[in-house]
């Protein structure tokens, strides 16, 4: 069990999960409030009416026992902090407020805080197959908005109303959410890695940049596309479109399970500057997805984390000049012993022109 | 100014602003990487690279002066809040995490942290003439989806579809996002109050409960209209609508500044209870709007703040019966001297049928 294995490695008696990601993955718990306790024997999750039957239904499967609180659910835990002898015990601290600290202090005496955040979060790297077909779902969701939104793009549309449009498709098809803000950027704002849409009108021989997602069943898709509107590409969009394809095709045909992430980030880096656009690739190669939209691993020049098989991450370089536009294509792989999966069907291999 | 008077009363040498809503209240600034420091003589406002730009047109005017800052901001925030000699320094306790604080403490010493976020939540509570107009728009993009939502309620439509067209006309109007996860609940789920959109469909004499609202210029809508559908309501269904409808309007009639908001509470709760329903109406009777969906004040039982000129309030009533459905009406009103203003103008005197 990975939480036994964390809480022995990290010495500590019991771990209090609050952040909500690391509360839905553990427990399996999809509502809004709870906090689970782990101790060496016990797993509890604390919550209130509101949510005890969703809990016992969802979190008893996963040896969690439900126990109901009142008011202030730190009653309930501290109870059973004391119950169960804690003395040390693992925290979040990129979670818990220090007003959630102090309210749990004055509740229970010598206890000691560690904080176990970065080593919960990495047990999600790894995906299982029912997450991966999670994603897959989101994915297929992300794909169809990508497929309608070509024939809508128009005279005089805004960046907003495309972004509507995508968010829209995706709700239709089944996505509970966006899983973050869209990004419609053109002409001039595409040069913004991440520029939301805006009430820019898309003009005649732009590139359209669009990043976007959805959630499906609590897991997110993350996907770029950058097409051209207008008559003809000039020989420069063609250039900057193709170096970003070669380099994110590379990067595809190299990943596997036992790379460094760096050293992933940097074949597509390498490939960029070698066309003479190094310094316009300002961001990482891409990042892990599952319950969150960046999770661990980082894919990028600082990424120290070794790629493991079922490893769920993005890849997607881009070139941004400033005054002329940029370009971005980001698919969602799954890394394989020998290789990945790409889980976008999207079609990227050649600059798509919507005529205008 | 309010902040210099926060301080003064809290005997702080400065504040450090970190809550997003805050943040953007007080410097105006509307990008997500930012944060600010006051102290009696200064005002500065630490971003990186991405947002220098935008701080000088936002901040600036409010009294801000923009320093840049490398990678991690607590660098140039540590080393202002040591050039200005702070040994006082009220923080947000809510949002402020544990792994914040630590990495603020490593780079000071001797600086006492005093909570100030309850201070200075409440002094967003009374609205700018300029807050109240943004509020207006986004309400008047509420009120129009609403008006479209009627004609898509037909046999076999989803609640989840509701949602997704509600949500869809409310971005194609102007609005940034949904203010809130939308709720349409139908049939027994009308019986709970937070039943966000599912994939239950809306079958015939129901009631339809949706509670939704948007984001416009960073302020929100928040409204609730509860409809029929199918031949004709019930005396029961009629009773409990109008019920709820009574209370709302005898709430709104009442309502002033000076006037505890606990008593506010009171008003519509005594009457739906006088009807037989008070067990049925388990929330409060409504919250503040403005940054934030859910802001000071809470007008419910516990309610102890003491209405004033220009606070914005939603008032909503509702009585839910399990087994059988629920009824909620929500309005946003801006409190005056003697009575409100409703802002929300959609329909709801009369219990509206949609013919299914």
């Amino acid at each position: 069990m990975k939480l036994k294995n964390v809480m022995e490695n990290k010495k500590v008696d019991g771990v209090l999960i609050t952040n909500k990601y690391n509360l839905r993955y553990f427990t399996g718990f999809t509502g809004t409030t709870g906090i689970a306790l782990a101790t060496a024997k016990n797993r509890y999750f604390f919550t209130d009416f509101r949510y005890v039957q969703q809990a016992n239904t969802q979190v008893v499967p996963n040896g969690f026992e439900v126990v109901k609180v009142e008011r202030n659910a730190l009653d309930g835990v501290s109870e059973y902090i004391k119950k169960d002898k804690i003395k040390k015990l693992g925290i979040e601290d990129k979670d818990v407020t220090i007003e959630y600290l102090n309210s749990l202090k004055k509740r229970i005496e010598n206890v000691e805080f560690i904080n176990l955040e970065d080593e919960l979060i990495k047990l999600r790297m790894v995906k299982s197959e029912e997450e991966i077909e999670k994603i897959k779902s989101a994915i297929r969701i992300s794909d169809i908005a990508f497929t309608e939104i070509q024939s809508k793009i128009k005279e005089g549309i805004k960046e907003n109303e495309v972004a509507a449009e995508l968010e829209y498709v995706m709700r239709k098809n089944g996505a509970s959410d966006k899983s973050f803000e869209t990004i419609v950027a053109s002409g001039y704002r595409s040069a913004m890695p991440h520029g939301v849409a805006s009430e820019k009108k898309i003009g005649k021989n732009e590139f359209v940049k669009m990043d976007f997602g959805c959630y499906n069943n609590g897991y997110v898709s993350d996907m770029t596309r950058t097409v051209f509107y207008g008559d003809e590409p000039t020989a420069k969009h063609k250039e900057i479109y193709y170096t970003v394809l070669e380099a994110q095709k590379l990067a595809i045909s190299k990943v596997k399970a036992g790379m460094k992430a760096s050293d992933l980030d940097k074949i597509a880096r390498d490939y960029i500057t070698e066309k003479g656009y190094g310094e316009n690739f300002g961001h990482g190669l891409g990042h892990g997805i599952g319950l969150e939209i960046h999770e661990a691993p980082t894919v990028s020049t600082k990424g120290d984390i070794i790629l493991e098989e079922n490893m769920l991450i993005t890849i997607e370089p881009g070139i941004y000049i400033e005054g002329f536009g940029g370009v971005r294509i980001e698919d969602d792989v799954v890394v394989k012993k020998d290789g990945c999966e790409v889980l976008n069907k999207s079609f990227k291999d050649e600059l798509i022109v919507i005529k205008g």
